[in-house]
């Protein structure tokens, strides 16, 4: 039999957790983890539980007492102050001394037996000032000075220590480390408050030129950051910046052959001018990106570098590390194929190779030489076609160095694959949000993301287009239709992003009917915008990214709230802040080309009033003020105007 | 870096598991065991799961091919053959070969790159024929032999034998250890069938005195056996039979005086006369014990032992080893007290005692003393006043010696603490269903105990009532309350028992109004039946435990099944055997006083028939014959006859 005795006390069911602590939940610094655990043990005696957490991996156990919500469940919180990891466990044990008083009470009730009690509280002490081998010098003097009070005072008074909060207080402080069960540990993976909430903005340095179809550089592309920041964007994610492969480099529209003067697709990464660790010598150079980030800085922005582990032919790796690639049985190196396209352009990485550890070191020296430069967060193209152990060994590497590194996942795939990249570290992931047109899904598709367990590891990050992606929604000019994609993406999740100026400038015409694919595609030739253009939404963009540093209450996704309409083409939502209370009210049509008009019905204790309240919601786009009573109002939007309401909630004056 | 590449697929979520496997799921003999995980790669490559079990601790590990359900998820059955603990675990691996294949057949529809693609098939056996180390040698002969035809016959018959059923079999047997993904290792408790499916006796030999008001013996209890048998049970459980404490015996009526003739509480145990390895000397020797034990095998029944850790204050341990108890500040012993309640007829055990483990040895001896004799069913008294790590600890200790035994848990107390007894061994349990009386209510905890994952651990023993309690519903003489009982507690769950002959007697005076105890209780003094008194329930208990020994759809919990019915106080459910795929029907009128009549709404589908089936329900009870159609059908349930119908549903003839 083993020497120690096991504890009195069972901790099981601890929530939350992911996988049963395979992977630690997420958290922003200045967040709360609220633990809930059921504790069970034999009899009637007093249980008490505690919270335990710290900083890994050395920090000191702090302790959060429980409180007991009945059926043997019970639930503390702490906060995280740290970007880094924390480990929590919760811990359950035998309170003697309330269990004692427990009975004293009642005995004290009926006058029965208290010398002989109170007989038992002085033995019971003094187990604790034996037994409590951390027990703060304090608490030991304090703790003996009751002891010997309890001797010299008569019953009355005694027992009146006995139960004391003084006495309470103390014995609290002296409980002991020697009779507690204890759950496994969890793990809190804590991050700066830019991997839950940012504004993203993509585009192509190479299209900023300042004449012609010459392309462009990082220099040319200054002028083109304070514009982005003007939107009110908070990060400025660029397409690959490396130099691009030559040998069957692409063409306009994804051709097989390319032109001479065509620039070919950034994804198609490394030539003899170098691979991941160099800089595509059109845009300009290594000091020339220092210089480009620093603008970024300056702008209040960040700078979101892509990842892409994949080789053009010419990448210097393909000659260097052949080993680091499949082959055909000829011994040429296999390029990707999914029949009967192939894709020639691109070498994928074999992450299975024999030769596989000095692979991912060299991969990890890649990110690590981007993040030595300064670069803290990486948007990581097509995550899903490669390991998930390979992720969850480099992001752990790369943040034990760098804890405020930040990874954007750009897997569109199945759901469990990309809940699971998300579980192995990445820090926020892009979704199914571009094929999430009506209420109904959109409703459906947000539950899934917020009240599901799917909130304590996978950030959204809502894009309504990208370069890869012209949603059918988006493929007509109507200003309306962007403008509703924008404003559901920008208030329903706490990151969202655009691929512009192709979004505000309401591209929209797909390479072919049917396809997702832009026509001219940036991605394989140079464009060129007019900033200028009218009708488009710059307007509006600002007024949105003003509107989200203003207000707390869309810097998180979990206080998301759904409201009735009675009519199914208007969505209402609502999302509130911890920090300051304030409650935001989204009312938006998802028809872009009718008026259409209902009576909402909002969940008024959600929203913190009384079933009658009358309150005034204030329109941020549109600084209208309505007087509204309780949960059912009049609301009616109108394409050829804005098509949602963003309110806030304020109380009428006077009440 | 690790040395070993981990592997590509991620194995998470598997079911069934308890706590995340900290304790086995349940199951008997020749059961099966079906389970799902997620099994989450990168990629499109193929993937395969396998179901991986084995007897503990050293079976051979046996695989289970898995199904793809759908959405990631996988699912395989095993089943099992012996009592003892299974050990199983999900796996998940890339399949190179049907990744190859799924390639192919694209490519061969297009007629592109096939001599290449079969090259390159060729490299795969060889890989497989190098790596797979496990290979049997037939395996290994035929794929060479595969590998040779493949090089020598033209393109199109060698993308025969490549895409071959022959190849695909071989290619499954020929999967290599190497890259694995595994889950954690769950387990299974794997117990004979009775632990699941059983009709226990409780009774008091010492009532069973030829004559006047003597204490009777266990020889002359044996002709009671063969009534007991007579009405079809299968566990005898007998009370206490060890000496009865002298010091503060109760007397009649539980009074804290007894007078010199009263024969005390058989849970007080412990005498000067001996303790737990003793018999009471009225009851007569261990001989006794032990003939008496052979009658009741002899007649087709199993002995239920009773285990009560507690001892009277004249039990010999107080004086041999006066540490294994509590003390008082004056050091005599601490008897159980509730205030304003005192015990002091009975001394609890301290579990926490420093000599926690010569004592916990001393009580698995207890239990092994009388495994050894043969006894191997345990109903155990009041387990959740004693630490849940020693019951884990004392089943594990003694299963191990002897696989078949059975503990039945006697707790009435806070759900997570009963369920947590379960977890922690216990073979199966009382229940609440003493206070479980409306449809509604019942439907409800049958809910509870048969759909959510505690059907996984949790062993229902339903008992109408006990010496303990005798609920509200019972506290009348009224014949047809105590049928509505035992049908229930006999048709819900696979395990029932009954405290007799006070249940088929219909006792049913409380000692006082309000009260769940039996007045004039034979805890505390010994009774005289008579088995002849009229009305009683011989007759019914007769024929319902002859329909459960002949109807093996009441050998389960899992398969009930609630149907609708537009009356209330009608409660109709079904339950189907595996075995034989009869099905039972059963409709019971709640009230005991007056005729119910409805409308039956039956689920066609679970009944396993078309909606608008004609089929015969045949009453088990009354042998009536009834012609129904489809799920509505009128009932009428009469209390001044039989109150329930227990219907077999057969094919109407013909048909």
């Amino acid at each position: 039999m083993e020497m120690k005795r096991p504890a009195r006390v069972l901790v099981l069911n601890v929530s939350p957790s992911v996988d049963c602590g395979r992977f630690p939940i997420k958290r922003i610094v200045h967040d709360t983890v609220t633990v809930s655990a059921d504790l069970v043990a034999d009899g009637h005696d007093v249980v008490r539980g505690r919270l335990a957490y710290r900083v890994r991996p050395d920090g000191l156990w702090q302790f959060v007492p429980l409180a007991h919500q009945g059926n043997d469940r019970y639930q503390g919180t702490f906060k995280t102050t740290t970007v880094g990891v924390y480990e929590y466990r919760v811990e359950g044990y035998i309170d003697a001394y309330a269990t004692w008083r427990e009975r004293f009470e009642k005995k004290r009730a009926i006058n029965q037996d208290l010398p002989r009690e109170l007989a038992q509280l002085a033995q019971i002490i003094a187990q604790h000032l034996a037994m409590a081998s951390s027990l703060p010098e304090d608490v030991r003097i304090q703790l003996a000075q009751v002891q010997q009070q309890l001797e010299s005072l008569d019953v009355e008074a005694a027992a009146d220590l006995a139960t004391s909060k003084v006495l309470q207080d103390l014995m609290l402080k002296a409980q002991d480390d020697q009779d507690v069960g204890r759950s496994e540990i969890f793990l809190v993976r804590v991050d700066r408050p830019r991997a839950l909430f940012g504004a993203w903005y993509e585009f192509f340095p190479r299209s900023c030129a300042r004449e012609g179809s010459r392309h462009g550089t990082f220099a040319e592309s200054e002028p083109f950051l304070e514009y982005v920041a003007g939107l009110g964007f908070d990060v400025v994610y660029l397409p690959p910046i490396h130099p691009i492969g030559t040998i069957h480099r692409k063409g306009v529209n994804n051709h097989t052959t390319a032109k001479a003067s065509d620039p070919g697709s950034p994804w198609a990464i490394g030539s003899a001018q170098g691979g991941h660790l160099a800089i595509e010598p059109s845009l300009g150079t290594l000091a020339d990106f220092d210089h480009f980030h620093q603008s970024v800085q300056q702008l209040g922005m960040e700078l979101a570098m892509d990842i892409t582990f994949q080789c053009a032919p010419d990448h210097p790796w393909v000659q260097e590390h052949p080993e680091w690639f499949s082959h055909f049985p000829d011994g040429s190196i296999q390029y990707a194929e999914n029949p009967p396209k192939k894709y020639e352009d691109v070498y994928p990485l074999n992450f299975d190779t024999p030769a596989w550890q000095a692979l991912w070191e060299a991969l990890k020296d890649v990110v690590k030489f981007w993040a030595d430069r300064g670069v803290r967060i990486f948007r990581v193209d097509n995550p899903h076609t490669k390991p998930l152990a390979f992720w969850e060994w480099l992001i752990g590497q790369i943040q034990a160095q760098y804890p405020d590194a930040i990874f954007l996942s750009e897997a569109f795939t199945r759901p469990k694959l990309m809940y699971a990249l998300s579980k192995a570290g990445f820090s926020q992931s892009y979704t199914y949000f571009a094929w999430r047109n009506t209420p109904a899904d959109l409703r459906q598709y947000l539950m899934e993301l917020t009240r599901t367990e799917v909130k304590e590891f996978f950030r959204p990050n809502f894009w309504p287009n990208t370069p890869d992606i012209l949603p059918e929604f988006l493929q007509t000019p109507n200003v309306t239709a962007f403008a509703i994609r924008l404003i559901l993406a920008a208030t329903l999740a706490a990151s969202y992003g655009i691929y512009g100026p192709a979004y505000e400038l309401l591209e929209s015409r797909p390479v072919r009917p049917g396809s997702e694919e832009y026509d001219h595609s940036e991605k394989y030739e140079i464009r060129h915008w007019d900033l200028s253009q009218t009708p488009n939404l710059q307007h509006l963009i600002r007024q949105v990214n003003a509107i989200r540093h203003q207000e707390a209450a869309l810097h998180n996704n979990h206080s998301l709230e759904f409201h009735g309409c009675d009519n199914p083409m208007l969505l209402v939502y609502s999302k509130q802040s911890q920090v300051d209370g304030r409650v935001l009210l989204m009312v938006v049509n998802t028809d872009p080309v009718y008026t259409q008009s209902g009576w909402t019905a909002l969940n008024m204790q959600i929203l913190g009033m009384a079933d009658d309240a009358v309150y005034i919601v204030h329109d941020l786009l549109t600084d209208a003020r309505y007087e509204w009573r309780g949960p059912y109002n009049y609301v009616e939007l109108r394409p050829d105007s804005y098509n949602a309401h963003i309110f806030r909630i304020e109380a009428k004056e006077g009440i």
